[in-house]
């Protein structure tokens, strides 16, 4: 079997973008891929300017508190400043340009205002509440790099650049496919046997959170030529085809044998808990990833295992997690898998849903996360554990 | 000064839902609010089912490993089992329904196929390997209550319901306004004094990702005129005003006097640093929030301060954030503030940004998570701390 770690390397090694780029305009630009590092083409700020409201003046005019300093100009935000006249303060106020000939800026809490003039009452050091020039970014310096996935604050950054629109990658499009004879669309009277279809919906909405666009096959029916029929399209249509259920070894599940027809498919055991079977191959040029049937599988391995890959293929850089420590308020024996083993945070620790069962999708919704139980190891209440929340996987 | 718990109350308490209801397909329910309980009006699952590929037999009917059970019939996924004769045993696969009379399955690994009967080579416990009718959830449970942003895992278990559309509070309208006579938008011209405006990306972008309806309204010149006039458009046609910048105590900030000419306004001084003005008030009837201007205060008071309001007005339950705890690879003195401090999480611990100035917006791209500070908590390197990713605030 392969450890979880070895399967992410094996889908990562050999996985490469499979979108173009786009350009976009920052203010759609949430949660795209950057195709190009974002340079800075200013300074920023673009010149000195005034970090308070208050006066700005030479710092070497000042006597003592009782100097009278005329008030030569007042300089808001978005005005041109003219150079300060010697023995003069200007009025100023918080972000506006610090006139040529100024050094310091005084809070106004520090002054008094007095007809036409200003008493400096307290002088702070030379050079005190100005933001220099470039203090911030400095042109030249790369703030954003391609590959981020683009937050709020990244765009408001960009902004601050003066850039309006970025080069992204394409959004990619992933085609999903639920197989299974039992299965039926929810809305739809479930007869006897029949079980609603919830894969669809929590790899839609996942594939949705990522930013991803959606192809939906829907249900395909466990027919070699349903099946065929579907995943061509798919592979004709999207970028990466993922499936559920179908690849487990019972002899019903024609999905094996139809992608290794169109394409290759491999087999994966991965010691992972919940979610052992796993499908990696291709349709035509297409990959395809046989995710297992259980809902909880499907959403562990979908963000354990096919999260990494799928944003590689979209483009991203960097798409590891780094878990952070959480402290076990239960015990639990190790198993040969490593189990990701849903709990939530309460302000003991992290407690178990009490039913760790693959078909129990209710747990994941009960919880905010998963802790990582390496294989063979055992938990005791108290212990520091690596807790990833699902909020981590965004 | 507030405390910002203080503050988060003061929002909170009088803070009520904005929104009314309508129906959205579950395909479209990512991160919509839940306007009323799911419940399961099915048990899950609705039937008895097999755990496992394999054959399902009465258990007594089993003598020893030479004992052939004719097998009398083939049980797919989807299809309608008949009850088991008497001393046979029925092929079945995972998720197809048990049969009646049949009281355990055994897994095809512990059995042997033969000419239209099978020998089954070890026998598990009674009741092994089914998956019991109503285990998971049973008719009547609530499984999601309201006020629940939905995320993928929600929407798979309600589909797994057979729900298709669910009560959802509609989307919060938000208007935003840049305040600034300094500020130009990226991609226009930037002149002498000029600055772009990057609080319209930041606040767009925060509210996309929150689910939110973003009424932009853009730059708005500290007129009194041109203030009146959008903020009486943003009163009409969205549920909150969100404002960055105009909120300080200079003189040249015409925003507060206009806010409470239209309606009423309150300065607050919160003990928070980034981000110490912020206003709360109406235009007419609707909720104005005024951030401050600088970049990274918008941001932090934008996660800290108003986000718990807003999900309010949105309808949502519970907003709390559980902080997870992080070793400090640094330390600082505190302020008498309680200071957002932005870092990013690296194997060691957390890591500091040299600059913590509230203009250097670049503090939270670089970053990944802030740092909470108490007021006049000193950090030192290697203290566990409170450490709040980015992504919790989602």
């Amino acid at each position: 079997m392969l450890s979880v770690n070895e399967a992410v390397d094996s889908l990562l090694r050999p996985a490469r973008r499979l979108v173009d780029t786009e350009r976009v305009s920052l203010l759609d630009g949430l949660g795209r891929t950057l195709a190009e590092d974002v340079v800075a083409e200013i300074d920023v700020p673009p010149a000195d300017n005034s970090a308070m409201d208050g006066y700005a003046l030479r710092h070497a005019d000042w006597r003592d508190a009782g100097t009278a300093l005329k008030q030569s100009q007042r300089i808001t935000a978005g005005s041109v400043p003219a150079p300060l006249e010697a023995g003069t303060a200007a009025r100023i106020f918080t972000g506006a340009e610090v006139p040529a000939g100024a050094d310091t800026v005084v809070m106004q809490e520090r002054c008094e205002a007095i007809p036409g003039a200003v008493r400096i009452l307290e002088l702070p050091a030379a050079g005190a509440n100005i933001r220099r020039r470039g203090q911030d970014l400095a042109v030249g310096q790369r703030v954003l790099t391609a590959g981020r996935r683009l937050r709020s604050q990244d765009l408001g950054l960009a902004a601050s650049l003066g850039v309006a629109w970025v080069n992204a990658y394409r959004r990619l499009r992933v085609a999903i496919l639920s197989t299974g004879d039992e299965l039926v669309e929810p809305g739809d009277p479930a007869g006897p046997g029949q079980i609603f279809n919830s894969n669809r919906f929590t790899m839609s909405g996942q594939f949705a959170a990522w930013g991803f666009d959606v192809l939906d096959l829907g249900i395909a029916r466990d027919r070699p030529d349903v099946l065929r029929e579907k995943l061509t399209r798919a592979a004709a249509e999207a970028d990466v085809i993922v499936a559920s259920g179908g690849v487990s070894v019972g002899e019903e599940d024609h999905v094996k044998d139809v992608v290794a027809s169109l394409g290759s498919l491999d087999l994966w055991r991965i010691a992972i808990k919940p979610g052992k079977p796993f499908a990696f191959g291709r349709v035509a040029d297409t990959p395809f990833i046989g995710l297992p049937g259980n809902p909880v599988s499907v959403f562990v391995t979908l963000l354990v295992v096919a999260r990494p890959y799928l944003f590689a293929c979209q483009g991203a850089a960097d798409t590891a997690l780094v878990p952070v420590t959480g402290t076990a308020c239960f015990s639990k024996r190790g198993t040969a898998r490593e189990d990701y083993l849903r709990v939530r945070s309460v302000p003991e620790g992290l407690e178990l849903f009490p039913n760790q069962s693959s078909g129990v999708l209710y747990s994941t919704c009960w919880g905010d996360g998963l802790v990582r139980q390496k294989a063979g190891e055992n938990i005791h209440e108290g212990d520091r554990v690596d807790y990833l929340p699902f909020t981590a996987f965004a």
